[in-house]
């Protein structure tokens, strides 16, 4: 008998996410059961003011703000969406404890008590998804559990937040400076009121976490990522980049750094930075709200995801499709079998950031008199340098120098950097961003 | 306990696929086991020649060259990586019919017979998986299956088939003509001794046919898909393209044609083609041997999957992800739920290919001594003309005028272009390529 019996549901949270959800479970009720056999009935719904009007398919008496009401509620599978790791947390370990399926968006949640929350779901004898909270409705969750899954990842990488990626494309496109952008951004509804955790790169480093984990088999804790954020970004290496071949997006990356001896762990390379990524990469194409992940297996090669950002329906495309798969038993399945969730794999071993190598951008810049000569004056302070440049740019309306450098740990780049800079009469400090190159095309 | 007892294997097929699947699961047996708790003994492999010698890490007592034998011997999976839909299609419908789960990589034999595959699975009471029958390795199945499915897709479209796409990309940056580019690809081992069916569109198009049943919720016949290979392409239209921003593509379609009132199905459009892609499109940079889909589904929006393609290893990834698929009883649980496959989906709707509007690319050819006049001469032949032109590029070097016009249905575009070769002077016949605008970036 395919028709299952309807699966009722406890809804923590009705937001943007959560009514988007709510807007596809009730409207396209028919065609998804005749499509997959479950029907969803939304019994309780967790807000924080049952007051405020709503423009959600629900009936009135469905609404609590009350977190043990809702754990009260007869219910068969909690969905998640309400964000941050308070009241988050706490339903969510408590329906897990009861032994009831969870289907989550919340990366900081994953990233931050990551084992925490996996190791509920398995003492509850029941499950928890997350597909919906890495980026938007992409599926990528799903391909790293199951599609991939003969692999070993070498690395993953992509760009995750796509109001990060908004502001720098409008910054570039539109010829803003790094504020303006964020307040356009927060005009069209892309940023946040308070939009530090963005631009930060704490929200790209929750799903480098989240990502990264399942990807290369550890445990790694959310600290450990370095960070740092597109806030002190100036328009002028936008611009020059893109004279260059260059885009630069918020990346984050996790890779292995090197072959480890069989049996060993081998380092992981974390990082959330703002990079220049060469006009025939894959992550290069990806403008405005558009997000995306590369993914290195060792056996199928480089795989790329690419979907068009976040927002309450693209994200409840996948807290759906987790539902559903809650629903069939597929999600209960894998989580049960594979070894790859925090509460199962190795705590990570970490390669400090400054041991990783990278080819870097880095930019002088001369006070507009001296713009003749500084060029022959960058060469001559480079000279016996060990760090290689590939090329050298210059941009005499702007009176700066740029060298793209060859692979460098970033302690011998800044040594060298200041050696150079000591020679030069420069009119601010040297830029230094890092750089990808073509490999992933 | 995770660690379940071995699955025994039987192998249909030790080629290029089979040979991967075997260096996989024999070379990282415990990797895999460690991650999945799946260890898999190949029992049996059916090969068509027992003496030949062959690079796989299996013992000389497990080949057979009788299918019954395979059939015959103890194992818990089968694993068809045949090809083609002769012994294929009968030791997959024996072992579904004798209740085993299949994992296939044979997108002709679900082309051809797959209602009848889906329909032997069911009866049997067990499943089959076939990640690796469309895009080699990369992922697609599982997010149609999975995490799309809160959707309504409203087409689907992609570069399916890596020979083709190389064959392209060597004409245009090696300056070849269409057949020294085949015998370059048949050199390095990109296409077959016959490549009649990758050229043909036959390979795109059963590929298609798998992807967009799934995709679209509708049993497609094969034979439905209007077809058209890349067989009679000239250079000539390549380079134009690329002059005017396109590159020119095999391209499979499918999709809806118009909003249906509800409860109605739509109509399908089904076609496989060379294409002309603008640049910002999404599918434009695959080139060389890179695959890609691109997704359009009504509540995430339009998402984009692309991977290296076929081959040896990147195939087989996928084929062991769907043995482990079988061993944790996800891909069970799935088939068993969704009601998306061929043997429960309705018929498809076509619509008439002459009925469905695109953009086209219109080359025409002047004796050399005629150049100087030609633009002139087409835009007084063009006037009057009810198929509307979207711009009109001159090249003289090549003594041609080519138009792109607006969307037209090609019967419609069929006349118009006979009317207006009526009145010139051209030294061939007017060349006609459906073209892709950007709104896939």
């Amino acid at each position: 008998m395919r028709e299952k019996k309807p699966l009722r549901v406890a809804l923590a949270g009705c937001g943007t996410v959560g009514s988007g959800v709510g807007e596809i479970i009730v409207n396209r009720a028919g065609e998804l059961a005749a499509r997959t056999g479950v029907r969803f009935e939304v019994g309780c719904v967790l807000v924080s003011d049952v007051t405020r009007k709503r423009e959600v398919p629900f009936p009135a008496e469905v609404f609590t703000d009350d977190p043990q009401a809702l754990l009260a509620s007869e219910y068969d599978l909690l969905v998640e969406v309400i964000g941050g790791t308070d009241i988050a947390r706490t339903v969510v370990l408590e329906a897990l404890a009861a032994g009831k399926p969870v289907v989550t968006a919340n990366k900081a949640l994953l990233a931050l008590h990551g084992a925490e929350v996996y190791a509920a779901a398995r003492a509850g004898g029941t499950c928890v998804a997350f597909e919906a909270s890495c980026a938007g409705g992409l599926p990528i969750i799903g391909p790293l559990l199951r599609g991939l899954q003969a692999n070993r990842v070498r690395s993953i990488m992509g760009i995750f937040n796509s109001t990060c990626n908004f502001v720098l494309t409008s910054m570039l496109d539109g010829g803003m400076s790094y504020g303006d952008a964020v307040q356009e951004a927060q005009r069209l509804g892309y940023a946040e009121a308070d939009p530090t955790l963005d631009v930060s790169g704490g929200d790209t480093a929750h799903k480098l976490c989240v990502l990264a984990s399942l990807a290369l088999g550890s445990n790694i804790e959310y600290e450990r990522i370095a960070r740092r954020g597109i806030d002190r970004l100036q328009l002028t290496d936008l611009r020059i980049a893109r004279e260059m071949g260059y885009s630069c997006k918020l990346v984050g990356i996790g890779r292995r750094l090197t072959p480890a001896p069989t049996g060993q762990p081998q380092q992981l390379y974390l990082a959330v930075r703002p990079t220049l990524i060469h006009c025939d990469h894959l992550l290069a194409g990806l403008s405005g709200t558009r997000s995306g992940v590369l993914v290195d297996g060792d056996v199928v090669g480089e795989t790329f995801y690419s979907g068009s950002g976040a927002g309450s329906l693209p994200t409840a495309s996948a807290v759906v499709a987790d539902m559903i798969e809650v629903a069939t038993g597929s999600a209960q399945a894998t989580f049960n079998q594979l070894c790859v969730y925090n509460d199962c794999t190795p705590p990570a071993d970490y390669v400090d950031p400054e041991e990783a190598e990278d080819s870097y951008y880095v930019r002088f810049s001369f006070a507009p008199h001296r713009r003749a000569d500084m060029l022959a004056d960058v060469d001559h302070a480079w000279r016996d340098n060990p760090v290689k440049r590939l090329q050298t740019h210059v941009s005499r309306d702007d009176h700066v120098v740029v060298a793209i450098t060859a692979p460098v740990k970033p302690k011998l780049l800044g040594a060298a950097v200041r050696s150079v800079a000591g020679h030069l009469q420069l009119s601010d400090e040297p830029v230094m961003l890092p750089v990808l190159e073509a490999r992933g095309s």
